[in-house]
């Protein structure tokens, strides 16, 4: 492809725009075909979806796709607009879109080792191959060697800033993600070997400046004592503390979490009681829905939560609970119904409990564990737990409903 | 592709030839596309090699991927005639050419995140699509999510034994491969776990067992005390060592490192000398080749070695030397010519020197180093060496002739 030019700055944007209506009508086709694979008179059937989830899977992906390269045409569009399309923003946008829509009609990459290809979706072939629009195969001509050398050139040249190319941020998510540069540079850059290395807690003086900044409470609505930021607010500040240690940047996450769940589905008390103290970083809570031999395929849990009296009492094991000893608040997720074997029979729990400490991890009647050992993502340490007749105020059962 | 119905047994053996066929076209193609960009008047020409080693690299995978379906395809011949060609062979010689195929058309595979697609290599589309075949189509759309689990549940019910499905080894290999499980499973699958933990050597006792089994002479002709025997029984013998415990497995490959050196390039004295002693495992050997910055770049490496009378005197600094301390004799590349800068100046020498302790790893003069504590690939520990005036015998300059 030597010698070929590719496209660059304003004339990249109506490329992009065609490579994204392309995309979506591929999207549009796969979801016919596979749909007609897992549907039953209209309606999704469970079994034809577990018989065909490799299609299922790939085209969850074929939709990802299809949305990051409407994305991508939007920045594009959006930074043309305001005179921030350099000559490196176009060669990121121009190598990005390149790739999914190579994959798009070659094959995507699910994972290091698994590719789907649209036929096995059951897209014909006609389908298929007519993704390769003009402008797409223009696209997808234009991303040489020379092109990728080019955009390396000029990331080189951005070493030690905080991203490189115009991420599209607005002026507030940019000074947020300047502040926590700075932050994470002066606080937290120095000490996270010997963090790592002493497999050590992350300090709480240093939990209480994060709180300070308002890690806990970025995406939470300004009545509860939130800064009502949007997801991308976590984005930023999760990778900028990230970049200093992952035990750091990973931390608000379970605040995040507990947010989210009671903001969603609490009632108005829990709201109250919970929301302004997890945001203002006075409670930590941690995240307890996975357990031994099940992972992540939650509606699998066994740990059951049965009424007694003003209390439910939780018995059960879990694992990979990250941050438990120190947490004062678990979520818990736990069988009410066990005559429902999925999520149907499944609640929510807000469990207080003291902090412990490493040679007394879960000082609470009810509940034991210790700590898994881990070679990285150190910093909050991670627990088995074990909970056995365990009291949770009934009142403290999210929404106030089971199930 | 439901429905639709994967060939098998005898009427795959046309399909894979033809598909064998086509793979051999399109790499004919890539070859002669390839050439064009990096040739100059016939040869090749070393900045353009550069400029153009992402088409260079490519085409080295299109190659292989060519080789390994016509060699699927002679296996699915070979076992056929023999009536060894049953349902499990079939279906994993279906899914792997099935999956070259698809990546020779689709994109290949070159490492986790980089797909090289034809047109980079500077194939026209029509050369490209030239491979989708009807042979090659029914191969790939006969590889369904349905065969792959038919593959799977196969495989399962093959637990326990060395491999699934018919290799195609013949009985002399298949023997070895019997005796090698054998004595892995009894003399090291048991002390493998504590060999890692305690981070020790594998014992010599279990070397010299190793010895007695022929694992460090396999490849080596009868007349210097070998087997005789082809690389094959080599990839055999380290894959059921390896199964047991990596740092077994991986022993024999220093050993097979120097004979095939000594062998290829050696004077008839230096074979005579050192062959029949590492074949029957009394002389250890090291490959004492990567050095820091360079890592495997070996055409840049810096150690000098300069005559000094009857010796050669080696200085500079060597890293990531397996089994250093323990070896009896180094295999060191060096550079006689400081003029020259890549390959030509480089010279290989075959360095005795004393066995020594993890508290004297290196006891001989000129000669010094420390052990590179590593999480895996343990048993014969890795070293940087640094030599500075280490003395070899010019009678070991490896073939007698400097370069």
């Amino acid at each position: 492809m030597r010698g070929r030019e590719a496209a660059a700055g304003p004339e990249l944007i109506p490329l992009l725009d065609a490579a994204s209506e392309a995309a979506a009508t591929l999207r549009d086709r796969a979801v016919e075909a596979v749909a007609a694979k897992v549907t039953v008179g209209g309606k999704v059937d469970t079994a034809a979806l577990e018989r065909e989830q490799r299609a299922a899977h790939g085209l969850a992906w074929v939709a990802t796709y299809a949305e990051a390269i409407a994305q991508i045409a939007s920045y594009a569009r959006r930074m043309e607009s305001e005179g921030r399309f350099g000559e490196l923003e176009s060669l990121l946008a121009q190598i990005g879109a390149a790739e999914y829509l190579s994959q798009l009609f070659g094959g995507v990459l699910m994972s290091q080792g698994e590719i789907v290809r649209m036929h096995e979706l059951g897209l014909s072939k006609d389908q298929h191959v007519a993704i390769l629009t003009e402008p797409v195969v223009k696209l997808i001509l234009g991303a040489t060697p020379e092109t990728r050398a080019r955009a390396v050139e000029l990331i080189k040249a951005t070493q030690g800033t905080a991203s490189f190319g115009d991420t599209g941020l607005d002026e507030t998510l940019q000074a947020i993600r300047d502040e926590m540069r700075r932050f994470s540079e002066a606080e937290v850059v120095p000490h996270a070997q010997e963090w790592h290395l002493k497999d050590e807690y992350v300090p709480l003086e240093l939990i209480a400046q994060m709180s300070e900044l308002g890690v806990f409470s970025l995406t939470l609505p300004e009545e509860f004592g939130g800064l009502g930021l949007g997801k991308e607010a976590m984005c930023v500040v999760s990778e900028e503390l990230s970049r200093g240690y992952i035990g750091v940047g990973s931390l608000g996450t379970r605040s995040e979490i507990a947010e989210e769940l009671i903001l969603n589905a609490g009632t108005d008390a829990q709201k109250q009681e919970w929301l302004p103290r997890i945001a203002s970083g006075e409670v930590l809570p941690t995240a307890v829905f996975t357990e031994p031999n099940i992972g992540s395929d939650l509606a699998s849990l066994t740990t059951r939560a049965v009424r007694d009296g003003d209390v439910y009492r939780l018995t059960g094991q879990k694992t990979w609970i990250t941050h438990a000893a120190r947490a004062d608040l678990m979520t818990v997720l736990a069988r009410t119904d066990p005559k429902e074997k999925g999520y149907r029979g499944l609640s929510m729990f807000l469990a207080p409990k003291p902090r412990g400490t490493d040679d007394n991890p879960f000082p609470a009647q009810g509940m034991t564990g210790g700590e898994i050992e881990v070679l990285g993502y150190r910093g909050m340490k991670e627990f088995d737990i074990s909970f056995d007749g365990f009291a949770v105020p009934a009142a403290n059962l999210l929404g106030g409903v089971e199930g």
